[in-house]
């Protein structure tokens, strides 16, 4: 086990977050709660929605990445912050870097959607195309961090990431104190174990799950098997949770986490809609893996107070999963 | 100019427009106001967005319906209360009676959108169908006034909904106090001049603007003929805007608002797709129009301070207009 042992040591401490908390203050949205006395009907909880739609770059990427920045000394800082990915924190690394005005390099597979490219740009960072393979993106990305000295940011298996996620759920709990659980998404789970430190550190008595898609359920897997199992093939419609857990997020995760919850797609498609329509918040399909859960589950106990994180908004507006239903 | 003079005498006090809002309030929410860098960017201005898309029912109509409805004495509200409308103003007077514990009956065109039907009988109204000509609705509704003796509340030409539309502009300014300028779109005209009175009221050095279609432009006509004209086949995507005018409202908004800003369809189309995609906020066409203004205008000062009311956010998430541009 010296795999977990390890990544035991690196588990993000009290301090850290609060820490984590103070550096990205100046940088990041205190994100709005909402509640819906219709989808508390629906679901016969009561329900605080935690609007991370709102962050920069429409999603909670942003606090990881900009806690990981700003963590960084001068001296490192000056050679820059590289990164891989098609998503959300491509743009987080971004903005983060352009914000400390520092260089980032983002390695993007030359499949990625042109609006992802292009809001990438817009924050000025330095993007070099790969292969659109897991080895490709990982060769290349080695090879512009030797080349540039830049730090490599992780998308999630990073304490410093984690740690700033976690200040999403850090303000939930403050803006409503007594909460039964919290539910997050789940894909390489740095959002998932932020929250379940912020939960453990910060209000014990609230228990924490996760929500993934059926089609994508590498993390209730390694959850219930004790170690780690990568997804294969994930086929979701929430293309924020497809990533496989990383060693330490799956330390935190199986330590902290009460239980993950499974969603099937069609659910996933009904609760995006449902927030819509009755919210008037646009979410993105993995944030709506959550409340996909509370629709799905009957074993939730009634009248329970019950946080849930809307992870983030970004969504192509003309490929909507209900036109093609 | 009997109409005009008889009409001056409704327009609302400023103590009517304090207490609407203190016969609202246990029953309306305070709806927040938003910022957006990416926004301001591309107007050049620093605009703050009077969410009412989160009002209840989705639209600011919640507001004057409830004024109206709670403004009844006991015996006028035992009786109920009675309105024609296949949009907002039904869901508000439904959802305001069945607060109160007193019938609604609302006349309905019997091609009414499924959905908005099934919203009203929701709120537990009495719906009574009709030909979908405004003649055909007049005379059901004088019908079912007299056979119930309930209280017609019109949808924009009564100074009691106009007062309680009033509070949306009147929250604006409490919470941003020194606007330059506040845009507001235009139908019936029942927000516009509230918002007008507000500003008059609370903040007279605030201009206050409103933002039609140029297929529905009855207003901007008759603003400056200084008469009443009727919209002759209004045809735009923001349904909620083809109302014309009535004696009341023309009557404000041509004493206190500043002018009309006429926007073209395609505009329309592009705000509200820019507010969706950039402040994840789901508004109706018809709230789209004042955002669009200010794309499409070029006579507007740089790096003013202009409160944009968002009226409302029901739209049918299948029928998007960006899908069949």
């Amino acid at each position: 086990m010296e795999t977990s042992l390890s990544a035991e040591n690196l588990i993000p401490e009290k301090d850290t977050l609060l820490k984590a908390a103070e550096i990205i203050r100046p940088y990041a949205h205190i994100t709005p709660v909402y509640t819906s006395h219709s989808i508390d009907d629906i679901t016969g909880s009561h329900l605080y929605f935690k609007c991370e739609n709102f962050q920069k770059v429409g999603a909670f990427k942003f606090r990881g990445a900009c806690h990981a920045v700003f963590r960084l000394s001068d001296d490192e800082a000056a050679a820059g912050v590289a990164t891989h990915s098609s998503g959300n924190h491509a743009q987080a690394v971004a903005l983060s870097a352009k914000i400390r005005g520092i260089p980032a390099y983002i390695v993007m597979p030359e499949n990625a959607p042109r609006i992802k490219v292009q809001a990438v740009k817009e924050y000025g960072a330095d993007i070099t195309f790969c292969a659109p393979t897991l080895n490709a993106r990982e060769t290349t990305l080695k090879q512009v961090v030797r080349e540039t000295g830049a730090t490599f940011i992780h998308p999630y298996n990073n304490p410093e990431v984690i740690a700033g996620q976690a200040t999403a759920a850090m303000e939930l709990l403050e803006s409503v104190p007594d909460l039964d659980w919290i539910i997050a998404p789940v894909g390489g789970g740095g959002l998932l174990s932020g929250t379940a430190l912020a939960a453990r550190y910060f209000s014990p008595e609230t228990e924490v799950f996760g929500a993934e898609p059926v089609r994508a359920d590498d993390a209730y897997r390694s959850f219930h098997a004790g170690h780690l199992i990568q997804a294969e093939h994930p086929d979701t419609i929430a293309d924020g949770l497809r990533t496989s857990l990383g060693n330490l997020t799956f330390t935190i995760i199986h330590h902290y986490v009460q239980d993950i919850f499974r969603v099937e797609e069609a659910t996933i498609i009904r609760a995006m809609r449902m927030i819509w329509e009755r919210m008037k918040l646009v979410i993105e399909p993995s944030a709506a893996v959550g409340p996909g859960a509370l629709i799905e589950q009957n074993r939730i106990p009634a009248e329970i107070r019950i946080g849930i994180i809307l992870s983030g908004g970004n969504v192509d507006l003309t490929q909507l999963p209900w036109n093609h239903a």
